[in-house]
């Protein structure tokens, strides 16, 4: 038996009352026993005197495969991004890089309080971003990319419909519900472009069969949805046609969506992932957030790939996600920031069907917590104001403190327990550097 | 003599060549004397090997007394935000609040990099910020705010034309080119609503004769501008009907004026200063800064008061400035990091009229320089990509190293040199709690 307490800190539970209030957590054998615990013992007491305690947080659309590319693709308009840079890039990976952009995006993630990521990777090498989930102790729910159609100049990386469905369920026997459940499969068809009918319909079967997600971009490029319109037909449409909609369904970005198949969304449960930071840098445009909201769709936060963004930090994602719509609907009081922080936490759980055992700090649920130190000088006077706007709008990543998964202390007084970080810098600045040189960026 | 040796850093120098280089920048007695330095003796030695060595930011729109009351204006209209929060509370300060209010300000924007900030305080107590600014080591120009001119339901923050004129005037002479020129006054209108033509006029003619600036807010709120309308008016010509524009006007926000204002604005030379966490906070709209960029318009950053942003951080600001043009514009070029990083700095400086003497590294100018640590994960791989891009996109307040302004340390290491962080943070707690008892807002 292992048991951790957590004392005396201000707990934004997340819960459905949505309790705010000082008090301890108790965690016993990676689940939250009891809170407010009157416990006055455990194996590891944590204090959270003036700090906040916290679900993790829940980002449901990552590429963590793309965290080697950070920086490497500035300024560029959209189909350059992804011709000239994401796609040689994502194609010249070799496992060892691979591993190492897992490793050094986790640890982002984990350093900012993310405790639990929807990452989808890219053709080849997924078995090293598993790796790296595993090792790591990060909850994820991870797959491999699927692409067995694509276009003129985009030849370097695809596949055949074959082998992706092959090599998708290879991997999904090999890794779903690993560590007690800790690491999960989902089918990642690209995108509606990149995949043949044959093949989304095959996901759509084998996703239905072995009760997993399904996630997917969709929405994110004016192009597309142009293209798709001279066809008579839209994503969500497409979708539709092809029987993908429903609670399993995560698509990220939603932004090129008529009301419609907004409505649509609603409707068939299906889940949006909102990704503000990447959807301003690639000009993408603004999705109808607060309107997903209203008709009842379930709307999360995710970074995306470190090159469209360039970090994988869930607070500039709340700050942005609760910023950016209030012009657009000439409404200060839209996304209000309790709104922004359920997207971030009970949200995420209920986008990856886990909301029963992560995203709120309830007795029974899994130990996925994070202490936040709240004393910075960004944060003064820190007595007076809501802990959810502190949390959305003055903390930071650098302020987290203390970062529990599956029971497990990962960060402690923001240092990694079993992450040597000095030999993680030095072994991405080999890989990216191996990469560039096969993609032919080396002199970028 | 005191002379600092700044050693082996990425000095990105915003010279008029952009100068980005592994170098030494060597100062005397406040000055940078040489960079590139071949010195290698000094009183002070600092390492900033792995490290980017920048000129500080400038602010050039903040409200120092506003930093007490961060978090406490939160998802109201802008009306009520101003009517119900913000007025009530300028009015409640005492010395001793405007006083904590300021240090506050003043060291979180030490904290996070910025060296300068152009500041408008509130109609009373202004010699509190100035001993704040004074004491502190901090370069600024402030001014109290002026206020003759009000609407029904504001009468809470109002004064005589004459009383308002004269305590800007006992503040310019008391005040102005302090601490070797280190302070500095500006007039400070609140904006065209809350001055009467007179005391425009009158203002227009000290600032004339005294050389100094005039610093006001301008086409922040369509309501105002809907208002003028009413009156064939609108508000960038009605400050040319006052005489005010030129180069030592600068306007912050500017979002909802015409093109043909715009194009106004260019031909003084007036500057507007970009605020985009608090005009998207408050719902005012998105500048049309690539425009006035393009017309020639100087442009810089501020990040307004705490209440409507909620902090006091060039990073923030940077990375907004970069991102919310994108999608408006459709264009993921507009807006690069260099464009943003200028207007951080060299801009910054422009606005103030004062660069000739900051907002670049440069032989002869003021050492106001930092030190920014590039190590962090958030930032890996960091020898690849764009140093500006770093700056802009990736890296954090927390991530500033040192902070040299006027050739004083003020930061080192990441921890103030001459500020006691806990006695501050529990004096701000008692200031907070005494001005909202006496706006009646104990109970917020």
């Amino acid at each position: 038996m292992n048991s951790i307490l957590i004392r005396n800190g201000v707990v934004v539970a997340m819960d459905p009352a949505r309790t705010i209030t000082h008090g301890d957590v108790y965690i016993e054998d990676g689940v939250i026993q009891e809170f407010p615990s009157k416990r006055q013992k455990a194996d590891e007491v944590i204090d959270a005197a003036d700090k906040l305690v916290l679900p993790g947080f829940v980002q449901t659309h990552i590429h963590l495969n793309q965290t080697l590319f950070r920086g490497l693709s500035e300024d560029l308009v959209v189909e350059d991004w992804l011709r000239l840079r994401i796609w040689p890039l994502e194609q010249a990976h070799d496992a060892e890089s691979l591993y190492d952009a897992a490793r050094l995006g986790i640890a982002e993630m984990i350093r900012g309080g993310t405790t639990c990521a929807l990452t989808n990777e890219t053709v080849q090498h997924t078995d090293s971003a598993f790796e790296a989930i595993i090792e790591s102790g990060f909850r994820a729910v991870a797959g491999k990319m699927m692409m067995d159609r694509w276009e003129v100049g985009t030849e370097m990386l695809g596949e055949t419909t074959d082998d992706s469905m092959r090599e998708s369920m290879r991997l999904l026997e090999k890794y779903h519900g690993r560590e007690n459940g800790r690491v999960s499969y989902a089918f990642c068809p690209r995108g509606t472009r990149n995949i043949t009918d044959e093949l989304w319909r095959d996901v759509v079967q084998a996703a239905d069969e072995h009760g997993i997600l399904i996630h997917c971009h969709c929405g994110d490029g004016k192009a597309q949805t142009v293209r798709l319109s001279q066809e008579s037909l839209t994503e969500f449409r497409y979708l539709e046609s092809v029987g993908a909609p429903g609670p399993n369904l995560v698509l990220a970005h939603c932004i090129w969506l008529d009301d419609e198949e907004l409505g649509m969304m609603a409707e068939s449960d299906t889940k949006a992932t909102h990704c503000p930071s990447a959807n301003l840098k690639v000009a993408s445009g603004l999705a109808k957030v607060p309107e997903m909201l209203e008709l009842g769709v379930n709307v999360s936060l995710g970074a995306d790939g470190a090159p469209a963004n360039n970090n994988l930090d869930m607070f500039m994602e709340m700050r942005l996600a609760g910023l950016i719509h209030k012009p657009r609907l000439d409404d200060e009081r839209t996304m209000p920031a309790s709104t922004v922080l359920e997207m971030a936490t009970i949200g995420g759980a209920r986008a990856l069907g886990m909301d029963d055992k992560i995203g709120s700090i309830e007795a029974g649920k899994l130990a996925d917590v994070i202490v936040v130190e709240r004393g910075g000088l960004h944060n003064q006077p820190m007595d007076e104001s809501d802990p959810m706007t502190q949390v959305v709008y003055q903390l930071r990543s650098s302020d987290v403190d203390t970062v529990i998964v599956d029971g497990n202390i990962l960060l402690r007084d923001g240092e990694f327990v079993n992450l040597d970080v000095n030999e993680l810098r030095s072994s991405v600045a080999s890989s990216v550097k191996r990469v560039m040189k096969r993609a032919n960026l080396a002199d970028l």
